[in-house]
């Protein structure tokens, strides 16, 4: 969380923005400031199983204990921003059928959190709101443009052009883990939805250890043979074993690479945002690791090796700077600019529209 | 052009703009009324090797006599909109490389029109004009944001979402063609960039030919293969085979629509516009041929079998409306978008804002 700038409630800049980040296991709440700046975060369970309403009801709970702790009253609160995982319908604030919120479908979360909180609540997919957030305050703080790949156990995607989120006539833009990458008939299919051949089947987290558990069963001699002994393998394992020079990681981490780096000359050539962004979990160690680094290089060789020489070399590739924060922090930013368009006020920087784009 | 949208020049609605579509060959010049309407359109020859600045001359001539012809003064024209093929500078107004204008290279053709015709010029890519010809007034008059392919030598792209075209940081956006549909190693190769399996090196009428000609080396039986004794085989002479029944062509045609299927899909998940167009002659006759059908009901198919289910059904695949006639309409639009934006009006519809975004 190094590169997530940081407030004290005395010096943040009024008004300020809740913004949400629902998962699957747990619900990011931050309390951010106009400028962008975490003041205060918190996070809770999501107790999937006991249903959206009683987690609406925990999350107002955890923001009146959250103002409390840094002495902010309700007033100096604007908005919230909201993020869940899709299939959703923006415009008519609903979850839809997400995989991971099985016992919430249908459910109109956006009044049910207007309601408990008594404030605006701007709606958005997680992605595209982590993609907001990296845009705002993180790597693409100086682009008006950029896409955003979060590669966790899948693949989401965020678009944004000139401050817009690409957020799509049924609310499914910008789900660039859902672009095919491979068309062969016996291409690889995604664990949600079960496309064949798309980004999210070659580059998340759940296809490093699938295609690394395929060639340990096809008899490949690797350091992580032996720890699958006594561990259940993980891509973290994959780039811990990378980092120590095992032949059979560090082939993973290329081909995974080379097959995100194929996605992003797919998405550069249709956006050309200028920016793409790694964020999520399944960085192989990110900048700090050298299985990090040899995966940005590798990502990028591939990218320069297939776009075309007008973006080849002027489209930036690097890893995102949030962390898990970006969610609440993105939800917090599109709240604002939704909220400073609905207020009619100019917000006097570059952000000076309402970021849903349909 | 059945589906072009005519006003007589007394009863167009002021202002009107110019629209200019430049090509390899030859350069559409077309006047439109404030609704859309096409009230006079010419052609000239390109004569690509004289040099963009005679070209230029020229079009303002041909501008003169077009305007005389309809008994229309200069000061009734408010501004031109001007597309060309790219690579190009948008910002800049500057003709980069493109492949079939060798001898225009670098050239500042917006100001150059500009000074020529003593108006305001706007600039777009002419995939990206046409694309928007065809969502002012042709096929996706009705939807607030869509993709349109156009099928012609190459594969052109045009995205636009929400009145904006999306251009792109290095005015490379929407280059759809470009997208990578087959990432095996031997993989097709683009003539235009050299790009391996990209979209145009498989659903353009070169990709079509080459295809053809492929089978009928190797010994393929087709009615095709008596034709080519006496001319040279052209993506028409398929579509003509196909209606008359021969495997073979029916084969190309459903063989050119499963790729054309898979590139929407990836393109449907990125940008999720509502509307997806197929323009260009590469339409094997379009609605008014059972091989234009079978074409376009393969693409449909290929794309609904492939496609999540929130977009598989809820998506339109359309044929174009407007032909030849996208460019210089869209053209003109882009330009009364800009026109209108730059003179701070509202337009009384929902093209509101200027329509470039990067």
């Amino acid at each position: 969380m190094s590169g997530v700038p940081r407030v004290e409630a005395s010096q943040a800049e009024r008004p300020l923005f809740f913004g949400v980040d629902v998962g699957g296991t747990g619900i990011k709440i931050g309390l951010v400031d106009n400028q962008g700046r975490s003041v205060e975060r918190t996070r809770i369970d999501t107790w999937e199983e006991r249903g959206p309403a009683d987690a609406v009801t925990r999350v107002r709970r955890a923001m009146d204990e959250l103002l409390q702790k840094v002495a902010v009253g309700w007033p100096e609160v604007a908005a919230v921003g909201l993020g869940t995982p899709g299939t959703m319908d923006i415009p008519r604030g609903l979850i839809l059928a997400p995989p991971n919120l099985p016992h919430w479908r249908n459910f109109p979360i956006r009044d049910a959190l207007s309601d408990a909180c008594g404030k605006p609540v701007w709606f958005a997919n997680d992605a595209n709101a982590a993609a907001y957030g990296e845009y705002w305050v993180g790597s693409g703080r100086d682009h008006p443009s950029m896409i955003m790949l979060t590669l966790g156990t899948g693949v989401g995607g965020g678009i944004i052009i000139e401050g817009m989120s690409v957020d799509g006539r049924h609310s499914f833009g910008s789900e660039c883990g859902h672009i095919i990458v491979d068309s062969r008939d016996d291409a690889r299919l995604c664990a949600w939805g079960g496309g064949r051949g798309e980004l999210e089947a070659y580059a998340s987290a759940t296809a490093v250890v699938a295609r690394t558990k395929e060639l340990l069963e096809a008899g490949r001699e690797s350091s992580l043979g032996r720890r699958i002994a006594r561990e259940e393998l993980t891509a973290l394992m994959v780039a811990e074993e990378a980092n120590a020079g095992d032949p059979l990681a560090l082939e993973i981490i290329d081909e995974t690479a080379r097959w995100l780096g194929i996605g992003i000359v797919t998405l550069v050539h249709t956006i050309d945002p200028g920016l793409v962004v790694l964020g999520g979990a399944m960085d192989f160690g990110g900048e700090q690791a050298p299985a990090g680094r040899r995966f940005l290089e590798g990502v990028r060789q591939e990218f320069r090796r297939r776009a075309f020489d007008v973006v080849a070399h002027s489209t930036q590739i690097e890893f995102a700077q949030l962390g898990s924060d970006a969610g609440y922090i993105g939800a917090a930013g599109i709240a604002r600019a939704g909220w400073l368009k609905t207020a009619g006020r100019s917000p006097g920087d570059r952000l000076a529209d309402a970021p849903g784009m349909t």
